[in-house]
């Protein structure tokens, strides 16, 4: 019976099989190590035989083994023990060297590299770790919808119209015709508030986006909520802050040993996000009171006062120009110049957008019409509509994104498994 | 603050305010009934005064509104209670009657009008409840493989080369070249265990497939996993017992209500599900013994067998033809005609396929080049088999089919929320 790395410490004294790969081995004087690796961490093998350690010598780094031995406690080990007196068995060998020394604490090779290496690149502990936060901010985010009444939808990603606009969507034949693939499942999301009231989805989102940038991929994953029942977008501000305080919260328990070699200091959700106007924000942002959109430096003016005045890492944003969103954007009752819809900006950076929709099917056709386009290209949305809708609204958090800004890596294919861009599409 | 309508019951005495949608309105003489639907389930308003009645005749069925009012005890009311002297405001007025009578207690119109309407005909009770229990069996999965120690994955589903085989997969234009939509996250989910060792992933998978069946679909939600340090398939299918337990006590827990509704009975997964090899199964089928593959009628048999000699709704049966498996597929090692894989069988019918698979490097180059193929068009996927992989394997279950099974529902299309197909692209 197997026992794991992390398991080794309470072991002292037992006659033990740990299995995993080979992941660095140090030969001194009269002793060897094997450090193996396995999914719980590293664990410290002494070989001390001149036959194991021959045997040793001959088993190259990321070989598959398996190894007998018993505990003994050593304070200078990982976790206080070690394994000592082993017998090793090599369950696979590898056929070639890696490209990347897995064994070093930091990844040695740039960015290309790693890309180019990921199968085998992911096994370094660093680079595993952002996705380590990643799978720790699903469980989360799925935790807290969940926890607020939430049921999880699936919804097709091959669609028939392109989703919010015709630009950047991939096209493909579908059994002999034009199809495309999903910007979003805004459409579906909305939708199916008609049935559950309360929906999320995770899941891939595509988009052809022709810029080669830190922060673009052409296929990313989409974490969406939408609800109905609303007073306005604050309601989804309050749920969209339980969500994140949910992620951050699971991040915590679940992906600690994951922050701590990523050296990443979780930020605190506040009970209450501050929130500014888009007016406020471009004055304290000292832009001029027509922009219609904030720029980088803006948001990064914000962030600082978010926190110099709030003590908070986060912000929100509302009242964004309704030039600027998309067409189903709920407009401010008060002065329809604005929208009920808001950004959350994480330390000066725009980590969301939700806000309001519209819930009138007259009010679809009216701003189908206003762009100029017919509503019947939109047929298949419309039909909840026009079987009566409540207000509501929603959000969407992309998942590379959210994590890129968590652990500070400035490149979103960091923390992405197999990124997909412009340039890249493989492994 | 508004309650739902699971909630009135507990609430007598109390002034309440409920949300949903005008579900029905039944007129008697002295009285008039409001149905309201939420998320939670249907409650009855009673409503009295001319002028309130007079107001409830203009309210059409699917209108979303607002009652407050004060909850009576009434045997006769569903859940024991209802709202009397209600204020009804009406929060949106639908557009058009629903193509559909939502109010039914069955759908009272055939399967391509349900399809076409999906939107609103979701909103049927008798219809929404197949998703219900299709998103309780995704948490299960999820819940189950979380407590065994596996690691959530979300892989690329724009690829650069035909997953399993070159049919049946859709090409895209991927920035002025050749993609595919992914047939699966095997590759990918496979390259992970050198990375987690135990990986899940829930996400969409796609098959151009021309097949107008009850059973194909364009795309579905594939819930897979895979794992590391197996000795063979039995420690797969022992996971997959698990699992599919996990998934079968979620939905007996979060969609009794569905079940019901649908009258399923949930089956038992036994401890040890009955295992049968591929060679006595078709002696127990009386097919011809060199029969590649069981048909259907011959695993009906076998469903029977299972029944009859071990009160079980599942058996698996091993050991299928290596020529019936895909490349990657672990030969049985006493005897590589069979393979070291397994079809769990339900009821009679094929539920999930699983297996161990080939973990050397070498034998994926021989597997490669046996079926005439270069191993240079899978570099990407053998990059991990070059560095050290453990004996491993893994299986898929289709979400859409499962629940169809578990609900006996003939068209897997009944189930799926918005069905993809060699005829239809939309809703």
């Amino acid at each position: 019976m197997r026992i794991l790395s992390h398991e080794i410490p309470s072991a002292v004294g037992q006659t033990v099989t740990v299995a995993g790969w080979v992941h660095r081995r140090r030969r001194l004087a009269a002793v060897s190590f094997l450090i193996l690796r396995d999914r719980s961490g590293l664990s410290q093998i002494v070989v001390k035989s001149p036959e194991a350690q021959a045997q040793l010598d001959e088993l190259g780094e990321e070989t598959v083994v398996q190894v007998t031995g018993t505990v003994a406690a050593n304070p200078q080990a990982p976790g206080g023990a070690e394994i000592v007196d082993p017998v090793v068995e090599p369950l696979t060998q590898p056929a070639q060297t890696p490209p990347i020394e897995l064994w070093r604490p930091s990844v040695g090779a740039g960015l290309p590299v790693v890309l180019d290496n990921a199968p085998v690149a992911l096994r370094h502990p660093a680079v595993r770790a952002g996705w380590e936060i990643a799978a720790a901010a699903l469980h989360g985010f799925r935790t807290a919808l969940d926890g607020q009444g939430f049921t999880e939808i699936q919804t097709p990603k091959i669609v028939g119209t392109a989703t919010e606009s015709g630009a950047n969507v991939f096209a493909l034949d579908y059994f002999g015709g034009p199809a495309y693939l999903a910007q979003s499942p805004q459409f579906y999301k909305q939708t199916m508030v008609g049935v559950f009231e309360r929906v999320f989805e995770v899941g891939p989102v595509f988009r052809a986006e022709p810029h080669d940038t830190v922060r673009h991929l052409a296929e990313y994953v989409s974490l969406d909520a939408e609800f109905g029942f609303i007073r306005d977008h604050r309601d989804v501000l309050a749920v969209l802050r339980t969500t994140i305080a949910g992620m951050l919260s699971s991040v915590g328990e679940r992906a600690a040993p994951a922050l701590e070699r990523l050296d990443v200091r979780l930020p605190e959700m506040p009970l209450d996000v501050p929130v500014l106007h888009f007016s406020e924000a471009l004055k304290i942002a000292g832009a001029d009171p027509d922009e219609p959109d904030l720029a980088p430096a803006d948001e990064r003016t914000i962030g600082e006062w978010a926190l110099r005045e709030h003590g908070s890492d986060f912000v929100a944003v509302e009242g964004y120009p309704m030039v600027k969103r998309p067409f189903y954007t709920h407009p401010q009752p008060s002065d329809p110049r604005w929208s009920n819809s808001f950004d959350l900006l994480f330390r000066g950076v725009e980590l969301v957008t939700g806000g309001q929709r519209l819930h009138r099917y007259s009010d679809y056709v009216a701003a189908i019409e206003a762009r100029g386009e017919s509503p019947e290209s939109y047929s298949s949305y419309l039909q909840a509509f026009k079987h009566g809708m409540p207000p509501h609204g929603g959000f969407a958090i992309g998942l590379e994104r959210f994590v890129a800004r968590l652990t500070g890596a400035e490149n979103v294919r960091e923390v992405t498994l197999f990124p997909r861009d412009l340039h890249r599409l493989t492994p």
